[in-house]
């Protein structure tokens, strides 16, 4: 069994320990306590300041912060580079932010398995470094021509199990993101997202649930998550007017009806900052911490 | 101030008082105690034996059914005959089951007409009977050629503002049903619907859940309730394999998680018979009513 291998089961086990009963299983009741579920976050490789990795997660480090979510470009490159900068760190990979090419929907079989392909080999340096999962895009709108309905969701099940066999065999899975309209039309909710990984049937397919889109796309964060349930794999954060900190677009940025769903669900994962800021980051980062880990005691 | 008018008001105080505190406020909390929302059953038209309406009403009646769902078509020649039905009876019109011709999102402007004038002719006698709303779905399958999104969805948006103030005007309200894939690509999931029910911001526009269509594409009955929350206005229930009556169809018919949501919404309106029988009616309708009784206790 190599080192990998070893932290996947540990770090199974780990989530397995801090989800406890009640996760997975959808039977919540209306009576539920809430929970001692801890906020896990996690950084996009931009969101701290710093000249460089190291000095990223020293910053990171400070705030207690103990995911790091790198791009997917080129990641195969970075796997020895990235482990180092992790080792001794309190520090996890959360989720790899796509980094792929084509996509699954493709009207033309090239641009599919040009998809296919890339995303594989992200998947494997995904689980080379302990991730949980890699993040793709079915389709955006721009990336045409698309197919339409029924065909675009059966060609996208049939790559989805081949993905989702090969995530699992390198440990991690892959993470399908609903995006909001402007980005994506073909995948927007994420009850959608959890239909598409019930309909696989495959344990390597699982989803996220990014604010930012919610915002525009969800008529209850609260509702989504509950929906999304057991296939809830990452969670990206920003304010819910730019896209900037989380608090820089003022009361707007509230969290806490989708954080109570997180807690209902014992969720063991990530949130995610993926986001810009209009500020100085050595203050608008602490900032945007500091009032997550407020909703959250208050969801 | 004419009677139906009155009725509309004295109805809309009774479901007011029935809703309380919770109820579209979309901050339940996960420590809300179970309430005590009673369970209001519809039917059909199709549903209860009998020779003749009023005989079907009065077997409703000894079951405690409080809803009554007939189909739009025609429905304005029949204001008269279903009005003098339900006179003196603890029964009134839950919601009025489709009926229009044409669809929403057809590429040519007739059928879009059509749908628009036949929906107007079946919302007027609904607001005359009192009805909740009047179901419709913006596209079936089979109904082709239709347009694609985005300007499917920017037209229907278009359309519904004008049938919601239509709506509003006659007292009641125009009811999306989401169905299943089989059915209907263009609107499947509750959070989607309840989607469109905010974006239109029209009073006039309502949502329903429908448990056979749910049953293949929602992976969360009662995520997809809680996201459809305020906007939702009717359910419908049938048993979860073969649409026949609750209980018909075993283990599967279980409901109580879709049923926790609609207690913890302070749901106020129908829960209505949508279904076929493999029995006789006799005995699988009461069956089916004191099953749902029980989850719902449950629930």
């Amino acid at each position: 069994m190599d080192t990998n291998r070893r932290d996947f089961i540990k770090r199974a086990a780990l989530i397995t320990g801090a989800a406890g009963t009640g996760v997975f299983t959808g039977s919540c009741t209306a009576s539920t306590p809430k929970n001692n579920a801890p906020l896990n976050l996690s950084f996009q490789e931009g969101i701290a300041p710093g000249a460089n990795l190291n000095e990223k997660l020293d910053f990171m480090e400070k705030l207690g912060i103990t995911g790091f979510e790198p791009g997917g470009r080129g990641l195969a490159g970075r796997v020895n580079e990235i482990r180092q900068a992790l080792n001794g760190r309190n520090i996890k990979l959360s989720a790899i932010c796509a980094g792929f090419s084509g996509w699954l929907i493709a009207e033309e079989e090239e641009h599919r398995k040009e998809c296919m392909e890339s995303s594989k080999e992200i998947l494997a340096a995904a689980g080379e470094l302990g991730s949980v999962g890699m993040i793709l895009v079915p389709g955006f709108n721009g990336q045409q021509p698309s197919l339409a309905m029924p065909q675009a969701r059966e060609i996208l099940l049939e790559e989805l199990k081949e993905l989702g066999d090969f995530a699992v065999a390198h440990n991690t899975t892959l993470i399908l993101e609903p995006l909001n309209r402007r980005e994506a039309w073909f995948l927007r909710l994420l009850a959608d997202a959890a239909a598409i990984c019930r309909d696989t049937d495959n344990a390597g397919i699982t989803c996220l649930g990014d604010f930012w889109h919610m915002t525009w796309e969800e008529t209850s964060d609260y509702g989504a998550f509950m929906s999304a349930g057991k296939y809830l794999k990452h969670v990206h954060i920003a304010s819910r007017k730019r896209r900037k900190m989380p608090g820089e677009d003022g009361d707007a940025d509230n969290y806490t009806d989708g954080f109570r769903a997180l807690k209902e669900l014992n969720y063991p994962y990530y949130v995610s900052f993926e986001c810009g800021t209009e500020g100085n980051r050595e203050e608008t980062v602490p900032a945007a911490v500091a009032l997550l880990r407020t909703q959250w005691e208050q969801a």
